[in-house]
């Protein structure tokens, strides 16, 4: 798989708090001289990003992120004012302690609630596998494209644990082209790229790609 | 000081993503018990949380929880969404990058905008010191009480530090008076708990003080 193949299908991603404009900045620009899939930033700074970057790569923000534990409402209208600043792509958390409880048409209905107000923008959604057993991955994998989101996402990276290669392919198995699979949390080899995008991840979600692959 | 004493000025907390309904009705019962100052949970759970009490023991949440890097607008629209749920106290997590960056009028109008949005009732400011320069927390001792918050709150309990004594004691030496201190973060015995308050802390966030301190 070629340097290219690969970060074609990176989100270029800085989620740091402490992270400032310029530091942003490079990550915008870093993603155009590489032509990532996206650049992956908090809220914050999607409307700077987006006016900087002026179409040359995608934005993609972070919605209720990394708990997933705001209100429904919240998680909208958070969502509205991303999509107002410029974002196109849209990584949520669920809810995961109502994924627990078993309240499930919750987690669902909350879900299409943010597809709802995406419309034809790319809402991926995070299930943050570390924290799940394997049949909560599982009914997440029918959840997830039953509410017409576009990716299920293994981790947030703030969590306790990140992308593992049994999750991706317990996704692939499980969605069977349903919807798409973004990888994401502590993927820090080229290794581990190409085995994630063998076994099935479109998309990887990591800050290092670049620095690993090497710059152009 | 007393069991008592001590148990008045604790925020019972339980922020964990996974947390079901179950869990924060147990946290609840305990807060109800043992006569805290508030329980603190996450923004999902308000409503329910202040049906249950009805009034008995205030219900506090978190604002752009745990990283602070939502937008301005997002932070206002999820507290005004807790509001409508019933929350009476609300901690919000600052713009990290932003004060990092020096754009200290963006801190400042965000906590004022989170003030004005929530009136009299009670607003919190969480620095997350455990990434602030000394100087930056100076500054944000000057930015808090200013911006009319009500609080200075050390630590989300999510970064990689809580609170600590020199911070309380550098919040005392510094806010002198013009607004109130919550140490939160890492607070799990009895003794930390009575030498955060002698130096100035009027707030504990712990999920541990009940279980320290033991049940009535």
């Amino acid at each position: 798989m070629t340097r290219e193949e690969i970060l074609a299908r990176v989100d270029h991603t800085l989620l740091k708090p402490e992270a400032r404009w310029e530091d942003i900045r490079k990550i915008c620009d870093e993603a155009v001289e590489n032509h990532t899939a996206s650049i992956c930033i908090n809220p914050c700074y999607v409307r700077r990003a987006a006016e900087y970057l002026d179409g040359r790569v995608p934005v993609c923000t972070v919605i209720g992120f990394p708990l997933g534990a705001t209100s429904t409402q919240a998680k909208i209208e958070e969502t509205k004012q991303a999509l107002l600043d410029g974002a196109q792509e849209f990584d949520m958390v669920i809810n995961i302690g109502a994924l627990k409880a078993g309240e499930l048409d919750d987690v669902e209905q909350e879900i299409r609630a943010l597809k709802q107000t995406v419309g034809d923008k790319i809402l991926k959604v995070i299930v943050e596998t570390c924290l799940l057993t394997q049949q909560e991955k599982e009914t997440m994998c029918e959840i997830v494209p039953r509410a017409g989101a576009d990716f299920i996402k293994t981790s947030t990276g703030f969590s306790t644990g990140g992308a593992t290669f049994e999750d991706i392919a317990l996704f692939a198995r499980c969605v069977k082209g349903r919807c798409r699979i973004k990888a994401a949390g502590g993927i820090r080899t080229a290794e581990d790229m190409e085995e994630f995008i063998r076994l099935g991840a479109d998309r990887l979600g990591t800050s290092s790609a670049i620095k690993i692959l090497g710059e152009k």
